[in-house]
């Protein structure tokens, strides 16, 4: 063993590190409650210890309220929402489908790319960002392409604050012979998610969202028809670590079988945080999410700003906000972030420099937030040189809170 | 909206999770510090805060200290270390590339699954399960497939203890033109590993093993080469989220474009056990893990009990017991867990019923769970009817400590 190696690359020059003090207030991740992150702290455990196993158990039946089904096939992928949603891709598209791809934002493209990936047909249904998807250009393309296996679309689009209503798209889905594949990442715990009611047969969402966890899990739940289209697979999943077959072993009520090690903390935390909503009330933390929804675009109103989608399709938790013109798009989020402690997201994709994407998710869909927020607003316009009268906002918020 | 809907499935009957005390002697995860738990437990900020930006770069250069590597290609994967494993494997293999696979424990049979979802050829090298990698057989291997490559093998293989001597491996595949993939993730902070001295290609660790965090994360390092096959590959990369192409956009020092969205919490914990491992230093860390394993050897000696690997190339940090005739193997171990609180792991594949897999990874590697061990084992054993004189095993132990 050399003496010198050890040395030679030192990792010198940090420090225990300690993050400033946020209110975020982005597209997630959102604030965790204390709860949740004391949760993540408590002592590790490991992946097979019985105590372990009856914990997971219990976060399974938490998802399935959270995601408003019975469906047995109902854990946490270990890792980000977007190995959910390569999961849920990899295990039921064969390099012979067809899928029908709906693409209303950023998080619609990738699905495309996923497809793709998988060696698959892609047909792909556009609409502009800000709307929600198009029943009839969904139903067109289904009429042309008699072949689709499968329709994907995001419920809630990150990217634009887009909702799009599932229950209609599934329908008209398996109407023409198609399973469902439906992004939720931003939706779960924030609107309504009916995986059963609608007939989803594959969902995922992340946890950084409307579950206020720290991000790097992702829920995903399968009906029987996608179980079934997973074990009648003519070709091998192409991913080791996602395929369902496998994961499930581990997941699954019986043997629990090793596949990998489970991220034991973040499922301490996820657990928590689906008690928490749980204690709520789904239709309690809907309502919340609306309510402070409406307050802030009521005080975005009164301060001449907008929404980049219409109320009608607005998600509560995602707020497209239009930038004026002449602002200085980048000023104000530094401003906010280095002022106000506030976290807002930049836009993505074509709307880079048009929005700003305020988010109200789980935790952070808080009346003091959307005050603070307007109030940080007001300031950073003001700095850019608008007129604005100072509070005339948050009077408006609190109108809504009030009413 | 429907009135019954969100009570119709209830997630019922569940209270915050507190774990069992425990000590974590098997194959991982191990024992994590309070300061990792602490650190862990920080505010969640946003994964594109300038802050947390910083704490990123901190970060990689401590897990260049760790791999004693100059790579700029070094950063935490997104998910456990299988995901490590098969970042490396969709990103440097192609489906006309022939892959020398060396299996000689679970672990590498992995290896080779990985390379078959690739759609590549495989050449497998077999190694009886509890002995290192035959640098003759691959060389043999070599011989006759002069279109191989890459080379694949395990350093540590967790599921016999058996310890393959990479340099030499990494030399003879580099004399044939290949390229490595080095499997660390066992050994990392364990036992030597040293990414620029032997020349590895590239390399993926888990942070739950002899780093001692919670497990969720796969520390990985390419050097040039390995970038450069990344960069001239023909085919696409067949998973969007591995797609090191993409990944680096965000972890790359420059743009830090949107990819995912980066399990900050888990991050954190990440940067303070490596800041904890630079503290302590990788030599004197790797000499502990060697005096603990000596300790363990000698008590287990004196109790009449066995090793399956060879001192010579048996991993300090993982210590496959073989389990005497007529001993029931999961009584015994859920006597140390019931009775002890002490977690070994079960024998894996062909070794199952025929090892216990006892660790000592990281800040589990302590004098007073080795001598809690050895205590519980010996109890186990004499409640299996063997004759066992009660302290002799720690008083072994001890002399080692003492000397």
């Amino acid at each position: 063993m050399s003496q010198s190696t050890p040395g030679s690359i030192t990792g010198a020059g940090s420090a225990s590190f300690t993050p400033p003090t946020r209110r975020l207030m982005g597209p997630g991740p959102s604030d965790v409650p204390a709860r949740v992150l004391a949760a993540t702290a408590r002592p590790t455990i490991g992946h097979l210890d019985p105590a372990f196993v009856g914990m997971m158990d219990e976060l399974k039946e938490l998802l399935r309220y959270a995601f408003q089904t019975a469906n047995d096939v109902t854990f946490p992928v270990s890792g980000p929402g977007s190995v959910g949603m390569e999961t849920c891709f990899v295990n039921l598209v064969e390099p012979h489908d067809t899928v029908v791809v709906c693409r209303n934002g950023v998080f619609g493209g990738r699905m495309l790319e996923n497809v793709r990936r998988c060696g698959a047909t892609a047909v792909v249904v556009d609409d502009e960002w800000g709307t929600p998807v198009s029943l009839d250009k969904v139903e067109a393309a289904l009429r042309e392409h008699p072949e689709a296996t499968l329709v994907a679309f995001v419920q809630a689009e990150t990217s634009t604050g887009a909702h799009t209503e599932p229950g209609p798209l599934v329908a008209l889905a398996h109407e023409h012979g198609c399973l469902t594949i439906v992004d939720t990442v931003t939706a779960l715990g924030g609107c309504p998610v009916k995986v059963d009611e609608w007939g989803i047969d594959a969902v995922y969402s992340g946890t950084q969202k409307c579950l206020s966890c720290p991000p790097g899990l992702s829920p995903v739940s399968l009906g029987e028809r996608a179980v079934r289209k997973v074990q009648d697979r003519t070709t091998p999943c192409q991913s080791w670590f996602m395929d369902l077959g496998l994961q499930l072993g581990y997941w699954s009520s019986g043997a629990r079988t090793y596949h990998h090690t489970a991220p034991v903390n973040a499922l301490y935390g996820l657990h928590e945080a689906l008690l928490i909503l749980r204690e709520e009330g789904l239709r309690a933390a809907w309502e919340r999410h609306r309510r402070n929804h409406l307050a802030l675009a009521a005080g975005l109103d009164a301060m001449g700003l907008s929404l980049l989608v219409s109320e009608r399709d607005c998600l509560p938790q995602l707020n497209a906000v239009v930038i004026p013109e002449g602002t200085d798009d980048a000023a104000v989020r530094t401003y906010l972030l280095n002022e106000a402690g506030i976290e807002v997201g930049a836009g993505m994709g074509t709307l880079a420099g048009k929005v700003w994407r305020v988010g109200l998710m789980g935790y952070s869909s808080r009346e003091d937030n959307v005050l603070a927020c307007l109030e940080a607003l007001e300031a950073a316009l003001q700095e850019q040189g608008r007129t604005v009268t100072p509070g005339r906002a948050a009077e408006a918020a609190q109108r809504v809170y009030a009413g």
